[in-house]
């Protein structure tokens, strides 16, 4: 394959993997054996899991395509001064075909049990994001735009940094990936956590019109924010003025 | 020792540990204290020790044998053009010993406990993989299919990926370990997750007839998916045309 | 930026980023759900934030400032002889800031849910440190202080220990981050667990009149306890008579 | 210090850290808000917490010490040949004092509490090791024996390959403190887990006769599996006939 097809490729299956991994962990396995049965693995394990697949993707695909697997990050990665802006509509296509494609085998999975079915006005349904009456925990739109907006940001100076040159090789898939799962501990119950555009279209998708009603916060604070975050790890770095 | 002798060696020993850590974790400590109570490790547990089993074994053996512990890694490997055709009956020979004698040795150590028996109907039954009736969640022969396929095609690019010559030294064993244990998050539910023939196997012996009838499909499922993630590798990485 | 002032910038935004992951986690999805809902991430899940933000953190903003992120470590570097008194200030200063605003950013998240506020009487309130009635489990004076003591000191030693010049390059992050986990999974149930003046004192001005009168002892033990885990570790290290 | 009371000061602080942390978090915040509450940190809390301690010690005091921690591992490191006959009493007598140090210290905080008292009788009291009346699940003698002597010899076997000088640097603090975890995810139901005859000593002095009556048991099984270990490894690295 040609170069900018295999880092398309690699793309495609990172995001693919965050989001048959991250939300499926959610969707199989979160409330296992029925609400209140803690057997199940809960936010926690949603939460390593989402973290887990940036740690694994980023371990194994890092070297072919940088492994962003997130519009977010590979804008927040332009504005830090690391990523070409030609190459950004072909990798955030690749990683939205990913997640629509993991949504769907999602789908077909999930629907393999019996009594499966998509509620599409329940918070949080199939994994998807949401504010007001499709949060969670009830918070509203103004709560969700600012914890999406800082948690990139702060996503953004992890990654920034650790994939700097000076940084020890080797650790960057590892930090990143578990500041994934720290975002995550955090903010499942405010938005179910989105930080990244793609896992929160292909998921919408499938979830149905609420969730589809409120993906533009989903691309505009994870956006706001990478940028904010590049912004100030610059400054930090002393790479621009 | 000789050479040979030793590598098979070293893959019995790691097969046991898989599926004595693995599978004992779920036997022995998922439901602790009862049906219902947070004592127990949950699924949350069993997927960590799943995968910790990995990450210790491989540490261990890995300069050893390559760490495989698995009949569709040896294959994917082998399809992957790191694994020699003439080596991998001799490995698989030897993880499906450690695999039986793992079964057997969590067999007389449940057992011991007042009240032990195993229920051969029971889903996922002394940590058995199966489908149908036998499914943890009750997911069908086509839905377990499918997912057994499709998380070894990715277990496999993870592997291939990590153990390249151009990937930093020592973070094979963590991302490959990792990498299970996120499998097992997603997919406990729906066939109380195989990816691996002999783990299947060796459980099978002692779980009784409804999981061996069943046993067919976590080796064509597990193999089929880590040929195609070996094929798929190979694309992205350029070593085949 | 000045050097001086970029340091403290990585200071303030790393101390924000382990009051909010640490203390959000804890206010926000610890017990979602509802109390006894095994959704929540539960005592576990809030170990294992605090520990993420020191290593993510660390790893990100080490490079810059040494990533201290709490007064005791300052003083307890300081007083193993690797940090200088002069930059005492300025770093304890810009951890309170970042300390304080996390703390006034997660008020706004969390007042965003329906029914949120702040009981200033109940034990561990806004994921306040307290002792006798502030204490979660009910613990007395005495054995906060002992404890926040005893876990800073060692605390330090790992820390002195793990950026030695001789320790592997990349791990110390990690160790120190999850030697925060651990202290977390220790004594949560006795003080909400500090081992951090910053961290007790940006919440203490959110928790309301009880978690501030009990402040002090969150700057005392931890300092206490940091300054003799430098000296405990100059003995052993052998840098001191 | 001159540096055999070095070694020795590492060994005993180091072993202290494993019983306070360990068994700390057991007895402190496994059951935190009362049985069947999901807040508590249950059994995956106490094994991570257990590992942890392993990780951090060995990160911090490994260069010192070896960071044993564990008369068993002491004595299969010199069946492993990796360590001198004339240092082992030295080693377990400063192993033994960390441990019973940090069993008095652990009493004194959890004594803090209202309602605090140690039951003697009560299976894992003040998480004491045990078998049948005193094994948390009911599990008898043989049955405590083998898992006993099984566990640790893979310990061992982790411990010898992860520290020869073939093995990548920095990573043994990590896979062997993660066996440790690995290790207690199984069997804390069993016999609430030794594999540590220091831990489970330091233990049984605070928790009282019928712990003292089995303890030769977490003395034998631990070391007979850890020469067992250590001779099997020999045989795996062909450094002995």
């Amino acid at each position: 394959m040609g170069s900018v097809i295999k880092r398309m490729a690699a793309e495609c299956i990172g995001t693919f993997w965050l989001v048959l991994g991250g939300c499926g962990s959610a969707v199989l396995a979160a409330k296992f054996g029925g609400d209140g049965n803690p057997l199940g693995i809960g936010l926690l394990g949603v939460s390593l899991a989402f973290g887990l697949t940036v740690v694994t993707g980023a371990y194994a695909l890092g070297p072919i395509s940088g492994g962003h697997f997130n519009p977010a990050v590979s804008i927040g990665l332009w504005a830090g001064g690391r990523f070409r802006a030609c190459d950004l509509a072909p990798y955030i296509g690749a990683q939205l075909i990913g997640a629509t494609l993991a949504a769907y085998v999602l789908y077909l999975i999930a629907s393999g049990a019996p009594g499966f079915f998509i509620d599409p006005n329940a918070p949080g349904t199939f994994a998807s994001n949401g504010f007001d009456a499709m949060s969670p925990g009830g918070y509203g739109l103004m709560t969700a735009f600012l914890i999406e907006t800082v948690l990139t940001a702060v996503f953004l100076i992890v990654i920034l940094a650790t994939t700097h040159a000076r940084a020890p090789a080797g650790f960057a898939p590892l930090a990143i990936g578990l500041t994934l799962t720290l975002i995550h501990l955090i903010s499942i119950p405010v938005t179910n956590t989105s930080v990244n555009p793609a896992r929160s279209t292909g998921i919408a998708f499938m979830a149905g019109a609420p969730a589809m009603s409120q993906l533009w916060l989903f691309w505009v604070a994870p956006i706001l924010g990478a940028v904010l975050g590049a912004i100030a790890y610059r400054c930090l770095d002393g790479e621009s003025a």
